[in-house]
């Protein structure tokens, strides 16, 4: 008997080159859909140059724009928010961050002190990252600077953006192995994200297991007070939830049997750049702050479409490999030949 | 353990409605480039009223046009070409049908004749389906009234059509279940073709077999003669061939365990009426004779795209289920409860 599984990833990289293409200009709506239909990833650079944000969006700017204005900022002890940690009993915890509202100005300061200081700074670690179409709601001061829509992908998939979301932080953020349900256009504004990214077919690959969640938060003697030292709170009422939990960084570390087949491609976006990140692919993103000391991107996440073949194929390579892991494995049989 | 192949194709019927899409006009390249997204089909009623085929195609004209060509006829005992056979011993053969070359005018004589008498009629059964874009060979005089390229298809899928096939018979022959690697339109120019078509998803419902290749030939006496009193020739140098055995038409007969959960698709086409059936669905065919006695149907070829998810996850649907087939079934197990 052979291993569909195996054999899955092997015949995808056969079949599909192990780069990200790079395109001269942003597609027309129909080049765009030949990409949706092959569900593969390009990058335009330089295709925000024109962009109001992009000329705009200096710290000074920002913080006069948004005078007065509150924001949410997650805060975690090393910049891993929406990540796995790993508690003083050994188990693992998908911790969500601690959020708090403060002034806009506060946070950029704050993120502006601590980059680059990776190494020493123990102090938490600040992201603007709430993913809840910030941009038309929190961030509206900024709204008109972009695009209202990204135009091919509006006209190809037919539909307006279902989010905005802009990004603030700094290189001591990472955001850990994820995919979503979107088909995602994301834009670099300041700074350089770091992509590796792994095609759907790679979901044996990534070791996805169940995990309690928890979030961070302040012990309660300090509630309301500080940030710093903040604690590990499970949330023992939420479903476990399944959970990337390979790292295409530390290859050999929690690996499948099939680990060893990925093969993460890997992209920088300097600013202006763009990248299509297509529905379903797993993504890890780190970053490197601009001159100011801050990193800003915007994406836009177009609903994906649950109709075809794609989202049901990727639930069945899923529970194909659920099921092979409530099997006993067994060594292969050597047959001896009595010579 | 749940049925990871059962719940694929539950999975599908939930996301994608059970009917053939009828579109009012031709789509733009953008529109089509959204079905092949989807893999799912359509049909553009009347679309092709205007080729100058529609207008001319009787037999009157093809005869005078086609006149001193000889053309490739397949000849079958009972209309079924490519099709399997159950032989004497029981066992099943992949059947090919006797080829001929024979003068057009002759050949259409023995189409009309025979048409419509499928009941009371002994005689072999043609049928001009040679496929291998035999509009722009052997029927080259009438090449120049359909279109050289289907535009939305040529312009989305950036290519020049792969094979552009006549179809010349009468209701006496069926195309039993099968599939092609290509994305396909088919339009229809005089009688109608009657279409049951399967998603890729619902390989396991079509209980794909490995089955040895024959080809109906006449017996020795015979040969250059006539072709009545075809005879089953094994081809016992070809290796065994996968041929989908389970026939939508009668559904209880020849099933797997899956065979239950199809939904076969019907769509009738009639005179001008163009199908896109996409690449990887499975389609039998049967024909209803146009006025005159006769069917012709013309269909162009476009190479599918082997990049992407596409190919590999229904290769995988594939591999899984074959797996499943080596494997001992056993009856679920009940726990009793004393009770």
């Amino acid at each position: 008997m052979g291993d569909s599984t195996a054999s899955l990833i092997e015949a995808y990289h056969d079949l599909n080159a192990n780069i990200v293409d790079e395109l001269e200009d942003e597609p027309s709506a129909l080049e765009f859909m030949r990409y949706v239909a092959k569900n593969r990833p390009f990058v335009v650079r330089k295709a925000a140059t024109e962009w109001q944000a992009f000329e705009k969006w200096d710290a000074a700017y920002l913080r006069k724009a948004m005078a007065g204005e509150d924001v949410k900022v997650a805060i975690t002890p090393s910049g891993n928010a929406d990540a796995v940690v790993r508690q003083e009993d050994a188990s693992d915890v998908f911790m969500e961050p601690y959020e708090i509202e403060e002034p806009f100005g506060s946070f950029l300061d704050a993120i502006q002190e601590s980059s680059g200081r990776r190494e020493v700074d123990k102090a938490n670690v600040r992201y603007a990252q709430t993913q809840n179409d910030n941009l038309r709601n929190e961030y509206s001061p900024l709204q008109s600077e972009v695009p209202s829509e990204i135009s091919f992908a509006r006209i190809a998939l037919e539909q307006a953006a279902d989010a905005i979301n802009l990004w603030l932080g700094n290189d001591r953020s990472v955001t850990s192995l994820h995919k979503d349900n979107y088909e995602n256009i994301y834009v670099q504004i300041r700074g350089q994200k770091h992509f590796t990214i792994l095609p759907p077919v790679e979901m044996s690959c990534v070791n996805e297991r169940l995990l309690p969640k928890g979030r961070f938060a302040p012990s309660d003697i300090n509630v309301g007070q500080e940030t710093d030292g903040l604690i590990v709170k499970l949330n023992t009422n939420a479903e476990p939830v399944p959970v990337a939990t390979w790292d295409p960084d530390t290859p050999e570390e929690k690996t499948t049997r099939y680990s060893h087949l990925a093969k993460p491609l890997r992209v920088t976006l300097r600013e202006g750049d763009m990248l299509y990140l297509p529905s379903l692919w797993y993504h890890k993103v780190s970053q490197t702050a601009g001159e100011e000391g801050f990193v800003c991107a915007v994406n836009y996440w177009y609903d994906m479409d649950f109709a075809g073949q794609h989202w049901v194929a990727n639930q069945f390579v899923r529970d194909v490999y659920q099921d092979e892991q409530k099997k006993p494995q067994y060594p292969s049989l050597t047959i001896s030949t009595g010579e």
